[in-house]
């Protein structure tokens, strides 16, 4: 075989066996390869295996100096669109100020959304690239972003358009997902917004492509399920696939409908409890937990560990947003799985690659195999450990996308 | 007034008021100056106020661009002495393997303090500057670091010896403690170690000047009251300041015994109760408590609210470590102050900086004021709350120690 690019003195090359979404056990059993090489052609992996089993030639030689290497990140549930701050609702929320007052001030998610209906499209890219690039700097090298924030069908399609147009400006690949979030707040007009989502948003945003996946937040306090059912069903005709925020806060049923429409994920899942863990490993989705959201709110820990155990596959994303996830590292929410919703390394490392593209329909990125796209991370140590215990700083050295060295 | 530098063009400048500890309300009473000037000469605070009441001129003037400056973040407890790493036993732990098992398996501490013993100075400080690099870069000016798993008499001398190597190779100012960490396993020896580190490494290190302060962890795993206040009168005899670890695990009386030996701070605290709470507050100790700690062990936060509350100064540090804390930024350790010791964001602010300096005894850090030192952070956005609300990433744009730009 004849490689562009062979890398070399790689400690260990760690990476997710398999195709697809990884399940229970599977989850842990990682290859991990000790003496390694990778050989990069157009942007793919050309193979990988034991350095002193390459037989080919290359007309690149990188040598990386006995460090380990792993598949890049990817971070499959975000909200990197927004604007102006939350930082106020922070240190309000910090002195005990409940939330409902919060709403009641000006502030919460309403005032997100005011601020990202009402900002130019300059505004909309520059802070999404911005946090979008935070993310990229820990790790991540395929990033789903949603809309969401900006509520009427205009804003929703500026949001769309402002991650399209965020795309080309970072080396990461950018997954977008239109979000259905937050139900008008007088009721009466419930049934238009869901005429306005079914009717033309969403196919406007399929004859546009400006999504893969159409995503509802169903919970007591957004969006009911025969609400839910509706958005569903017209993700379904516009021929998208969906996914889903359930079990937040309340298991009302929410996990069920998804999988009944086939989810590619369904994220959140604190309050999922043994039906819904058991209804889950029976199907082809993924679950996302969002440990940070446990840390920054001190609320509960999706049950990640009682998930794999049931034979889920699990994924872990950021949900970077700013009222309940200030979490500017993909890398952070990987380690952090282990610390808040008991997962081991193997598993961690998992679901932060092969079972995070997976909730995004993703099967040519987080895993290390022959034809996968080549976005790896050259890991600051010769132990590819580092990745998941290290808290706060940067155990990433060097970051390649589809080959290219990007940091 | 005429000054080196003029900084100008600060949206805010957030500093702790006062001088020394801030104890319970003084803490979140910081002073927030909008469009703030800063005046620096010989790499001093010359002069701090709204940038329209300046007077003076500069040599120099440096435009901020509309960003908020904070004082420069004082990291007051590290363990970033030491050789090899822990990731097996991480790993061990994150599969519910009880410590003393690690430990039977030769992991643990003992582990730690076998290779740090046996390793060449030059690995000691080469990992030393990495580690403390990575605490710069979040954000720290001010660093302490503790030896303390050499052991023995050479091994401790070895790792003091580190740290001063360190000093000179990192821009942050670095703070040497003595720490006396784990009593021989065979109780038999524990009298002659006692009467080694009292006899010979305090004097010793008193004599070289290697540290500027004797920490001894007091728990029933470690060393008894008996032993601590045998430490404490040899450092009291040797001239040099206390501090312990305290209430790690159980409130043995630790604490109290370091308040009476006056120290500097008691570290810890996550098993203090009321008695511990009301003892602090009437002494002039500074409470260290390490949420980074809680977070990776999954153990009990120290009580930072309710000792605010009852009128203690607290300072927050990473205990950067690689069994308990693999803790490698100083910003996230305050950012975990608010999420898992209940502190608000200006109370997180004064127990990174003034109260962390108190903690090390240091009274020119830890505030922006006439005669302090030129240590200040530049944060990424108008608004220094910022500081405290991010978790991940990295909210520093700039740095600057004693006056000199370093990052």
């Amino acid at each position: 075989m004849h490689a562009e690019q062979l890398f070399t003195g790689i400690s260990q090359l760690a990476t997710p066996r398999g195709r697809f979404a990884l399940r229970g056990p599977a989850m842990r059993e990682i290859d991990v390869i000790p003496g390694a090489a990778l050989a990069v052609t157009d942007g793919r992996v050309a193979w990988v295996g034991p350095a002193d089993s390459w037989r080919g030639t290359s007309d690149v030689i990188t040598e990386l100096g006995g460090r380990a290497v792993v598949p890049g990140i990817v971070d499959p549930h975000t909200h990197a669109v927004w604007a102006g701050d939350r930082l106020a609702d922070f240190e309000a929320r910090c002195a005990g100020v409940p939330y409902e007052e919060i709403l009641a001030r000006g502030g919460g998610i309403r005032r997100t959304m005011r601020l990202t209906a009402a900002a130019p499209m300059e505004e909309l890219v520059a802070g999404a690239e911005r946090r979008l690039r935070a993310l990229i700097q820990s790790g991540a090298t395929t990033i789903e972003v949603k809309s969401g924030y900006g509520g009427t069908y205009e804003a929703e399609l500026a949001s769309l358009e402002a991650i399209a147009a965020v795309t080309p400006l970072v080396p990461a690949r950018i997954i977008p997902t239109l979000l259905v979030h937050v139900p008008p707040r007088d009721t009466a007009e419930r049934d238009a917004y869901i005429t306005m989502a079914t009717e033309q948003l969403i196919p406007e945003v399929a004859r546009r492509r400006l999504a893969r996946a159409v995503d509802v937040f169903i919970e007591r306090e957004a969006f009911s399920l025969a609400e839910a059912r509706a958005i569903f069903e017209a993700a379904r005709d516009a021929g998208l696939p969906v996914k889903a925020h359930v079990d937040q806060f309340h298991a009302i049923g929410g996990l069920e409908l998804a999988l009944e429409f086939g989810a590619i994920s369904v994220d959140h899942l604190e309050a999922s409890g043994a039906p819904q863990i058991q209804a889950l490993a029976a199907s082809s989705a993924v679950g996302v937990i969002l440990p940070g959201v446990t840390i920054h709110l001190g609320v509960n820990a999706a049950p990640g560990r009682a998930m794999i155990d049931a034979g889920c596959a699990v994924a872990v994303a950021t949900d970077l947003n700013p009222g309940s996830a200030p979490i500017f590292s993909s890398q952070l929410a990987m380690a952090l799985a282990v610390r808040v919703n008991e997962l081991i390394p193997a598993e961690a490392l998992t679901a932060a690659t092969a079972n995070a593209a997976a909730a995004l329909g993703l099967d040519d990125v987080g895993r290390l195999a022959e034809g996968q796209r080549a976005d790896f991370l050259v890991v600051d140590g010769e132990d590819w450990r580092t990745m998941v215990y290290t808290l706060g700083g940067s155990p990433v050295a060097e970051m390649y996308i589809a080959g290219v060295r990007v940091t």
